[in-house]
């Protein structure tokens, strides 16, 4: 007996939607590179690994840090840990030596989108081995140059010593309601195109296009990636469910929660904000689901407490009683994973294994 | 020299804030019980009862567990730690016995909310000497019982075995625009002064009335309440910067972050949602603030960006260019202190102190 609330692993449902993706990129001929921020966990990174992933994904220096240990001390074999922090770092002289450090134990390869980055960079390496890529803004404004600029980042980052092989997208505008997924996805191709193409305009051979998200890897078979770094997929959430990039059955990571409170068609919850997260965009529903009664709205979250509404039509005799157990869907399962310790992972006979989230909170 | 992002704390402000509030609980005759999940750490919930406070409040028994242990082991008197759970605890066996050995090392106090509840808790507790309080609904409409139905819930819970002192409520929709704040202080007192009065009416002498929030203290000393639970004033937060029920002057933690792009009047940084955390309630200007520049405004966040927007009047020489640190003001400060293991707290002298955030996470 766990005392609530948790988050739950469904095994059979993980290992499903890591071999799905897996067979949907080798059937269409990319690498798949997933993005590890969404478990922070060694335990399925390991499975993603034998089911074909090429290498990780991860977001910041801490996180290859605990992977590269992590992996490196459960290998049966001698092949480093090949990872991409996808991330256009900003490299002081402490995180210079972090990376010299992760060179020596890993295959590494890192992200620059400004010529004051790369030669940054450059400097804070001091000759290390690795590989760049350069990121390219597809539409969602966040960091990565225009596609006509990538020409300019690579060879500044050549002329600083670094080694260039391609580019690099997040269509992350690709998590929206309607034709967001599908239109994300075409500028996100449209983007890896031109600046591959400005690559090779100044004598790189981009052999690197990597894009991909969870709700834009159906739309990734044009020919021009080469890569995906889908990061959602093993567990999915409310957001892809509302999304329609899984349905219901997919959802592999739930947040076990007890009824505390009921008042008519209201009940309340112990999962709040500090177990679900508070991500919420604007074209979701609630702040979270309940995934065995769709119908619910979760109207409000506080740290420890779900408000959760059944609707007019809903049997009241089905609405639980304090007492009761539910499993509750985060919005975002990235960051509701990054609030725990360790996942817990039923069993058949009854009993749970305890998956260490091996990165939690390495945020630098 | 720390890698970005962490979460750092000015003492000096922290100690001011402390203090303004123990000043403002003393003057005002209500006892001050901080609400410690803002900070979940010792060496603050240390400077809250130096500075006066009669005990702490929790919203775990895992919290309470971590504190007892925390501080208990930090005092150099032997009274046990006063610690109140607010919240109304579903008891199962393996609860119960956790709350039985809180009780031999603390002084304890538990909340009901409803008929099933007290007898729950009453059967977890196996005896246990506690004191429990009845959770009323003050109009945020989350838990607790309506004022009118507080005495059912206290003669249940004394039939139970349990012993009633008091009623206790939480005003959460004080955090709204406009006169939330004033509004929800004076529903408060209204709710507590009818639930007391139904607890006279059926016997007991409610000596404990509980309520109060960092928004709504201002407004709390009617004569109504004995208590008020703020959580947020040691730190402030930019919902409490907008709210009015603080100045920039009094924000004691920010997101210490690093410029890695800027793109015209655009900046990114490297503080995302899994520091600052994703809470965004409707009626504030942007995912946190920038402590020094009020007027740019973070107009979205991912887990390891935080996009920045500079308004059109705003000097172009003074907008940040990459490899430059910001401080990040986040928008609950609740949830961003619960992303890290440590408080960073930097001294005079260039070093800095870590503060463990003992109750990270500490859901159950």
């Amino acid at each position: 007996m766990i005392d609530t609330p948790y988050l739950a692993v469904d095994v059979d449902r993980l290992d499903r939607n890591i071999d799905a993706v897996a067979t949907q990129a080798r059937t269409s001929g990319l690498d798949l590179r997933p993005h590890t921020k969404t478990h922070k966990c060694a335990q399925i990174a390991r499975r993603q690994l034998d089911a074909g992933a090429v290498g990780l994904t991860v977001a910041t220096i801490g996180e290859a840090e605990m992977f590269a240990a992590a992996l490196t001390s459960s290998r049966t074999d001698s092949a480093p840990v090949d990872l991409f922090i996808a991330y256009p770092l900003w490299v002081t002289a402490t995180k210079g030596d972090r990376l010299q450090a992760l060179a020596q134990q890993t295959r590494l390869r890192l992200a620059v989108d400004s010529v004051v980055g790369a030669q940054q960079l450059a400097a804070g390496l001091g000759g290390s081995e690795v590989e760049v890529v350069v990121e390219v803004d597809s539409g969602q404004h966040r960091t990565g140059v225009a596609p006509d600029d990538a020409g300019v980042v690579a060879t500044a980052a050549a002329d600083a010593g670094l080694q260039v092989v391609g580019v690099f997208t997040f269509p992350g505008h690709g998590y929206g309601p309607g034709d967001a997924r599908r239109r994300a996805a075409e500028q996100e191709i449209e983007a890896l195109s031109a600046a591959a193409q400005r690559l090779r305009d100044n004598g790189f051979d981009p052999i690197v296009r990597s894009g991909g998200s969870t709700p834009t890897i159906e739309f990734s078979g044009s020919g021009v990636l080469t890569e995906i770094r889908p990061g959602v997929y093993p567990f999915n959430d409310a957001q892809q469910w509302e999304l329609g990039s899984c349905t219901a059955d997919d959802i592999a990571l739930t947040a076990v929660a007890t009824v505390v409170h009921r008042s008519g068609t209201r009940i309340v919850t112990d999962a709040g904000s500090k177990i679900l997260g508070a991500d919420r965009p604007p074209w979701v529903s609630g702040f979270g689901r309940l995934l065995d009664a769709p119908d619910a709205v979760v109207t409000s979250l506080s740290e420890h407490h779900a408000v959760i509404e059944y609707p007019a039509g809903h049997p009241v005799t089905s609405i639980p009683d304090p007492g009761a157990t539910v499993h509750m869907v985060p919005n975002h399962v990235c960051t509701a994973v990054n609030l725990v310790d360790e996942l817990i992972v039923p069993r058949d006979d009854g009993s749970a294994a305890r998956w260490p989230v091996v990165a939690r909170g390495a945020n630098s």
